[in-house]
């Protein structure tokens, strides 16, 4: 694996860290702002631009209801300035996702244009990654 | 728009004709040969490399239970030569799903990358584009 490959698993263990602690700050400052963004939250439509995306997190990693998110089976798919990282998302008691992180390289650094998490039916999971843990 | 914008949303149309007329051969055409490409299937696991990802779409599109798809609401997201749409994949009976579709430039063409659908939640699906029909 490159190096620009850790850079950006980098990039989606501090999307993750930001989930896991329920930090919304945390997670907004991950947000691209000089790129355009969206986010496809599981069972919602759409939201698109920055306002609605980061109102979006704020509402979820504020309630009382958020999950208790952990992830696995990260994979990153880097073409140039821009990336991929499909991974699980590991809902403590209810499950997994499969999500997609898309980020660019703004100002330096990896950030988020694009999040979507659908739920893996049940048995659908591989067990383990295919080629060695990614993360 | 911009005509980079037209482009990918042309890119991302051919992608949804070779789904509805249910042709396999047209929709491995559009698949990026030179970069790392992933699928995420509604209620399945990551789908990781091209050989997988054209079966997987063979398999789907090669079956009788294949559904009758159609696009809106495509909106999209230019990032250099990486760009994502979000849209609305209608289908036929059974609702919407939010889905994503990347693509990178590539010998000239907006190949696609990655893929991702999300059911919708009932009541949850915006009725039209907020932003007026992007295609």
């Amino acid at each position: 694996m490159g190096r620009t490959e850790l850079e950006v698993l980098d990039a989606n263990d501090a999307f993750y860290r930001a989930f896991a602690a329920r930090d919304p700050e945390a997670m907004c400052a991950l947000w691209a702002v000089d790129h355009p963004v969206a986010c496809i939250h599981p069972g919602s439509d759409v939201v698109d631009g920055l306002d609605e995306v980061l109102a979006s997190w704020r509402a979820i990693l504020g309630s009382d209801g958020s999950p208790h998110i952990s992830c696995s089976h990260a994979e990153a798919h880097v073409l140039g300035e821009v990336a991929f990282v499909t991974c699980h998302e590991v809902v403590r008691g209810s499950g997994r996702l499969a999500a997609t992180n898309v980020f660019v390289r703004e100002r330096g650094a990896w950030r988020v244009v694009h999040h979507q998490a659908t739920p893996i039916a049940a048995g659908q999971a591989r067990p383990v990654p295919r080629r060695g843990p990614a993360n």
